[in-house]
């Protein structure tokens, strides 16, 4: 029985290493996903591949797939535009193949908006854990940093509270294990596999 | 920081083998759940012990525990109670153990509606699977027999639903595995981590 592949977002707030667990994930060998490639409006760099590395395309190229309701997710990022093109992940996830993206958190949220039924997960800065050492450092801070540590620690949790998983990156193999982990058992969510004995029975 | 353990429930049509998929979890050396031990009123039998196989206690004890609200889930059987008492399961989901269940679908239903942020696994009966040969047979069957198997078929897929994940209990060490996965993966879940960060937050 051919079942629809699962769409899994990778996000987190920027400097967490997203990129690096990304790269991990795909580097180890017992992985079952696609990755996919994101397009850009920036200029190729030395050694990138098209269709490799990046899409690239011109803006006004970009501008018109985003007319066009092509795009999965985007956001632009110092004048240039960044995202997913929809195509190929619908036509994977159809393939029956898991679909992996790495994106910001902006692009999370279009994508948690379109396609609720991703699994999404949540990289957490090991120093989340330890919020209050952070916050509060050597207690010899100004008043005024402490406030700042705290609206960025209240930032990061509304941000963790759209996705399903908080997954902390102490160590990348292990933040690996666990994602691999999470994915695995997605797969036998009831509300994933119901659907196709319930098809069966009608088709009988 | 301490969380409140998490309570698995595993259930599933009677014959599917949670019996065994349980002893193989509790045998395995890196499960880290404690058993809840079930409370009857059926005799006790050569060579049980106390305490250890079940809590046998009279039909009058147990009503009154029934009475008092001190029962998690129970269920009348042959003509004799089982059921899980609630103070052990309490007592150590606070100590921020992860408490498994091995119970009838009646019970688990029961314990569904008391704690809905349980962990609820179905175990799946491998043929379900292969539903369509199941049901349809060699096509020499009779149509009330193919009737039967339908109804059968449909009733255990009714009981999925309730479910959080289905398991196919294909085979003993795989289904343990995928038993396993999901439960360490549910511990990630940002609705059962982002209450303690928001609390963090607050006391500072």
């Amino acid at each position: 029985m051919s079942e629809r592949g699962l769409l899994i977002v990778l996000s987190g707030p920027s400097g967490v290493g997203k990129g690096t667990v990304r790269k991990a994930i795909f580097d180890s060998e017992d992985h079952d996903f696609q990755y996919s490639i994101s397009m850009t409006t920036r200029q190729m760099r030395e050694g990138e591949v098209e269709g490799v590395d990046y899409y690239f395309r011109t803006r006004e190229e970009f501008e018109a797939m985003i007319e066009a309701g092509e795009m999965l997710e985007y956001a632009e990022y110092v004048g240039n535009y960044y995202g997913t093109p929809l195509t190929y992940v619908n036509q994977t996830l159809d393939e029956g193949k898991d679909v992996f993206l790495e994106i910001e958190v902006q692009g999370a949220q279009q994508v948690k908006d379109k396609v609720p039924d991703g699994v999404f997960i949540f990289l957490t800065p090991p120093d989340l854990v330890e919020l209050k050492c952070r916050i509060v450092g050597r207690g010899t801070d100004e008043e005024s940093v402490i406030e700042e540590r705290m609206r960025v620690a209240r930032e990061e949790i509304e941000m963790m509270a759209l996705y399903d998983y908080a997954v902390v990156n102490d160590e990348v193999p292990l933040a690996v294990k666990r994602i691999k982990r999470i994915i695995a058992s997605e797969h036998f969510r009831v509300d994933r596999v119901i659907g196709k004995y319930i098809k069966m029975l009608k088709e009988m």
